[in-house]
């Protein structure tokens, strides 16, 4: 199946927001064998758009778009359509309802401008916005499919999920299975990677290896197709086991693993309580701990020691230490996991104290961290990092390599028993 | 001077990287006073890479592109160009003696396939590659302007800045100068933000209006050309003023200005010192404030008390309290605020209760949030929001309606003085 996608909005075009929308729609298509030929980003003018939506139905079978479904007048996508295919908009009464009801929710009357959004295709479908105004639409006609997707990403995401992937399962005209295997890697680079894996990325054909960093990660995703699920799990063994023959000790989970949720999912399972300290990321190792629906489980609390002051009252820190040591030293990341530890009653205290930047602090440099983990009936431990990038890379780096020490140490918990 | 941007390769198509050099680019572009009307992405693919470059070099009079200068058999886009345009590719001296410069001083002949890159376009510009193999290159021919630079950022981003953007300033076709200025929102939807300011946006040209959606917050970019700068702003200046007299109220800030860093500098302004106690927002709120540089000028640190044992150790809060009315009420907000400021010795205490989701808790509705606002001297303070949408989305508005409500109250505290 050809597919293009068609992102719509002058603040693209104006550089006010990257399209990352069409990248994650490309990952989606690919992982169910639709081949995306072209990306466009137009801008909320009628004439250029019409433009658009002309030349991509009349070359693809499906094209998908992003963004123009909001209320105001330059929000063309839909009518731009519905006057390329010729098909009718009409109103959807369960969308008008869902307005309804929001708006009264919020003690407020619809804005007149809104109720366009409760507009759909005749005779197409309707994908339903749990966070937003603007539902998804979609509409066949003369051998193409367009999908018309809103542009926040919070109501993109849960709606392809939710909605718009089974219906283009459904449409695909394809009898081929395609199996994805996302394999997530931690404490090695993209080149190194790619280095060691050496022919078997250069060779691949089916299933494809595609590397990709974020930050202080690596994802291999392997995709194979075949005629039915068993021979893309035969293609799929053979590569794995290669993989991870080769680079295997730097694998931390698969598919929709994350750290936090491995972490949350390991104190869950080991009856163990997690409190955190945190001096220069502020509140990020919290953060992405609590991202994780029912953390509670695991995690107790924490304590944001952005200052000495709060190390010294609230975790017990010695005023000697941090004179001596200063807040940026091994020690100072002991004594706030263990001070962490004791003060929130935990299993496990960990910490981290740096440097996130932009300037040095103590005369410690840009990018130095160290990590701190306290373990009941155990002796505390501290690791130093050296990280490199902006403040935020040296947050993020800093908080996803404690989750990971932290990880190690209950996996080998696990293990011992 | 009508442009549009073209970025070349597979890995684009398949979603392994986002477009994020036409978002550049196009920024850029709106600084010259060039218009950009269409962002292409397109494979490696020779027919559909042609069909991009004959479609382009027919509507635009610059066109743009990226990536397909390396030196594989998939590279394609000088020789596409090329070709479209009928102008030849000659040797280029400078370049070939640039690569053996590069080879050898890693002790290594020049691989053939790397001689290419030193092909230019006859009568054309070059524009040196200081970080790479592939010099960037440009032709001109019936009124149309081809640029095409390397896809690799650090080749593209200083060969932009050091040659490419002096060279696009002598081709435009324009003394204009653009002028933006962005308005920042908090408190009113873009519905209604569109809707009160009516006219103004529907009649709007120069300057140009454009309403954007972020998280709770709407921003308006304002943008003039006129021929030179005293022009623009008198161009901009009576819209500007008729937009803050019909919403001035919801306005927070101006262009780089975020809630945290308002805060964080009238903390500091005030010499005043700021602590929070979180809940449902797991750590987000210090973050967001630590994300600013030099926050600990105003902020103190801050307690995650994830859990009711978190609540009353850590922060004081009496169990009768949490028994009857619930961790999630206002008066646990007001005690929140009041335990972390007292706790932390602080002149403001910030706190935020509720529930982000998925699940309910006591009982009580995803999206219930209260805030709390204790001040030195003051009688506390609570609010109650209901807020929408997924978990994120619930913490990321709790966060902003927070830092704006402790904003307001800096503000006054000016203004009494």
């Amino acid at each position: 199946m050809r597919a293009e996608l068609v992102a719509v909005g002058t603040e693209l075009l104006l550089g006010q927001i990257v399209d990352a929308h069409s990248a994650f729609l490309s990952r989606e298509l690919s992982q169910l064998g639709i081949d995306v030929f072209f990306h466009t980003s137009v801008g909320d003018n009628h004439s250029r758009l019409k433009e658009v939506v002309k030349r991509a139905v009349s070359r693809s079978e499906l094209v998908i778009f992003t963004g123009g479904l909001g209320p105001t007048e330059d929000d063309l996508t839909k009518e731009t359509v519905a006057e390329v295919l010729g098909v009718p908009l009409v109103e959807h009464p369960p969308s008008v309802a869902s307005l309804e009801q929001l708006f009264s929710g919020k003690g407020q009357t619809i804005p007149t401008s809104n109720y366009k959004q409760a507009w759909v295709f005749e005779g197409g479908e309707v994908f339903r916005n749990r966070n937003g105004t603007a539902p998804g639409v979609a509409v066949s006609k003369n051998s193409v499919t367009c999908v018309l997707l809103p542009g926040p990403p919070t109501e993109l995401y849960p709606m392809y999920h939710e909605e718009v992937r089974p219906f283009l399962e459904s449409i695909r005209n394809t009898e081929e299975v395609v199996v994805s295997n996302v394999l997530r890697f931690f404490g090695i680079g993209e080149s190194h990677l790619v280095e060691r894996l050496g022919t078997l990325i250069r060779d691949q054909t089916n299933p494809t290896i595609a590397p990709l960093a974020k930050e202080g990660e690596v994802t291999l995703r392997l995709t194979a197709k075949a005629g039915d699920l068993q021979g893309a799990q035969e293609l799929m063994a053979p590569v794995k086991e290669a993989i991870l023959q080769s680079v295997g000790r730097f694998m931390y989970g698969e598919d929709d693993d994350t750290l936090e949720k491995l972490v949350i999912s390991a104190l869950r399972d080991q009856r163990k309580k997690l409190a955190v300290a945190e001096s220069c990321t502020g509140g990020m190792l919290a953060q992405t701990l609590t991202s994780v629906p029912g953390s509670s489980a695991g995690f107790q609390g924490g304590i944001v020691c952005y200052t000495n002051e709060v190390k010294k009252e609230m975790l017990g820190v010695s005023p000697e230490l941090l004179e001596t040591q200063g807040a940026v030293s091994m020690k100072s990341a002991l004594a706030l996991a263990e001070g962490v530890r004791s003060r929130l009653d935990t299993d496990f205290g960990l910490s981290v104290t740096g440097v996130a930047g932009p300037d040095p602090v103590e005369g410690k440099p840009v990018g130095l961290v160290y990590l701190g983990l306290s373990e009941k009936g155990e002796a505390p431990r501290a690791y130093r990092l050296d990280l490199g990038g902006s403040r935020q890379k040296i947050q993020i780096r800093a908080v996803k390599q404690a989750l990971y020490t932290l990880l190690e140490r209950l996996k080998k918990g696990v293990a011992a028993k």
